[in-house]
């Protein structure tokens, strides 16, 4: 099933063309890269749920889309039976990850924009407003990650090695990702770099999906257990940390995905500089600090049984927190769309809350 | 297959009763827990060779008795064919594992006392002379182990969370343990303990072994992926480190599986204490500091084919050394049968020279 078309450059988690919605399907990665399209706003739903399309922004893309494919799929007579498929769709994808935040945004700006849509006279032309909507949406975020990409690039010197964890790609997002946009960013400038994906247990989102999308873009990148990123710190083989981040509070304290913090402790004791790369829309100003971040707790056999064989004995206890709160003391600066905010942050991010 | 016989306390990974060496075959723990004879010497090096024995005491413990598995499966008819089987045997048994340093030590043991019966009457004298000598390396290595354990326990207090990396336990030596010997001892003594056993990446010895001893004796204990430390730590969880040593330099710098040095980085980051538990002949005293100790690189499948399973793209370059080298300025202290040591090492290790 490997896709015999040579793709160079960062690969692009959906897409919509003529009117069709098209997947790459995550969870057959590395091995498999299989396309497959969306064809009833079922498949959407389905899709999300089991995590053939995951990240934030690109969960958000797609259920924008979806809205779409349910307009086709039902086939309505007129505006008004449009505008219930849309509402109808939109309920029911927003069930499908119930916790994603960028899901109910996208489904929300769907919504309106469809509501705005009352005195238009078809539903042609109904159907051609929300489609410039998901487009928008997507395209915004595209832009979001390239300056993303264009910002975090100033930090990179020729040379470098990077170490990454978990998966803020191209395949997270739009197209481009957060903290992987600087790397496809400073790989386009010519700069030589090498980057560390930490493999990110339990899921292995680094092995798995950072490794695979860097390797296809021609991008140098070595797979390392995360108890080993002490060890190439220590060799002096990292200049820089890049993550993503799921949420992150006024102050500056970032949660991402379980691991990160210990990786900025590390980073912290040799020295080397921890940036988060994220949108604006990933700070959550309601929040003083990351003590209020709410941290998931996953089911143990993602770490007991994974694939298929038990590896460690029934019935013992496990810990398997989804994210951990980076306090914003480890952090060297947020490479944002609004460029590259550095200590204090309680200044520096200002600029978010009023821009 | 799960033995039905309710075993509380540390759990040994093998025994020698009435002439026959019988071992825990480890590479099917932690869903099986099978005792299998070994009724050649044939036997005894498949089983150092496939992981089925591992932990340097426990593979010399093996080897030793291995060649009294020889004798009778040779039953040479006078004293010098005796000492012909014995040598060859021993030649054969040195290429199971040929980087384990206790297994030659172990076998030129035997070697020696092999030596010293040319004056004996018969064979079974010869045979039972060795016999002594085989014991005598178990009975050792158990009495260290249990020092290791006493000196260990005045550092536990009631409460205390303890976390350990990889697998320095009962299975791993004669039966007791280093680093978790001092955790059975806690538990003798009745103090309250949690123990956090990080799973250990790439072959999980932690969740496999750590995990399914502690568990097998009573005593409490979580499963935790690598990356998750750090969040124990920060959340207050842990109040001291043990991990064992595969060799320790006459400076403190320490060899240990590949994480360690991270989980010591992570400890003084969160000012707990960080400790290695290791009996006196872990000592390398040749080796003024670690930057001489050789790292072994591991294959890369181990990462990315675990369980069979393909995590990460084929061909992606892979980082994935054995060990890595704890500096000395991490160690709070060695726990050794001598008793603990501690800082300034220079002087405090001294006492093991001159021993």
């Amino acid at each position: 099933m490997k896709d015999t078309t040579e793709i160079r450059g960062p690969c692009a988690p959906l897409s919509w063309e003529e009117g069709r919605l098209t997947i790459l399907d995550q969870t057959l990665l590395p091995t498999v890269e299989r396309r497959m399209e969306l064809e009833t706003v079922a498949d959407v739903w389905e899709a999300i749920r089991a995590l053939r399309i995951r990240g934030a922004p690109a969960i958000g893309c797609c259920a924008a889309f979806g809205l779409l494919v349910a307009l086709r799929e039902r086939a309505p007579g007129n505006v008004a039976a449009a505008a219930r498929v849309v509402k109808e769709a939109a309920e029911y994808l927003a069930t499908s990850r119930p916790t994603a935040v960028n899901l109910f945004w996208a489904l929300d700006r769907m919504r309106r924009a469809a509501a705005s849509c009352a005195a238009v006279a078809d539903v042609a032309e109904f159907t051609a407003r929300l489609e410039d909507e998901a487009r928008a949406i997507f395209e915004e975020n595209l832009r979001i990650c390239r300056a993303i990409g264009d910002h975090g690039a100033a930090l990179v010197r020729d040379g470098d090695g990077i170490l990454t964890h978990c998966n803020a790609g191209a395949l997270a997002t739009a197209g481009y990702g957060t903290a992987l946009a600087v790397v496809f960013r400073v790989h386009e400038l010519g700069r030589r770099i090498h980057v560390f994906a930490d493999e990110t247990r339990p899921l292995l989102q680094g092995a798995r999906l950072t490794a695979w999308e860097l390797d296809r873009a021609g991008i140098d990148v070595t797979v390392l257990c995360d108890s080993m990123a002490a060890r190439v710190m220590r060799e002096g083989q990292v200049q820089l940390v890049i993550v993503g981040a799921d949420r992150i509070a006024a102050n500056g304290d970032t949660a991402n995905k379980i691991g990160t913090y210990g990786v900025a402790v590390l980073a912290k004791a040799h020295g080397i500089p921890f940036y988060v790369a994220a949108p604006s829309t990933t700070f959550d100003f309601s929040l003083p600090d990351g003590e209020g971040i709410p941290i998931e707790d996953r089911p143990a056999e993602e770490i007991t049984e994974a694939w298929g064989v038990r590896t460690a004995p029934g019935g013992v206890k496990v810990y398997n927190p989804a994210f951990d709160v980076t306090p914003a003391e480890l952090i060297a600066g947020f490479i944002t769309e609004a460029g590259v905010l550095r200590p204090p942050f309680q200044d520096a991010l200002a600029v978010l809350r009023t821009g």
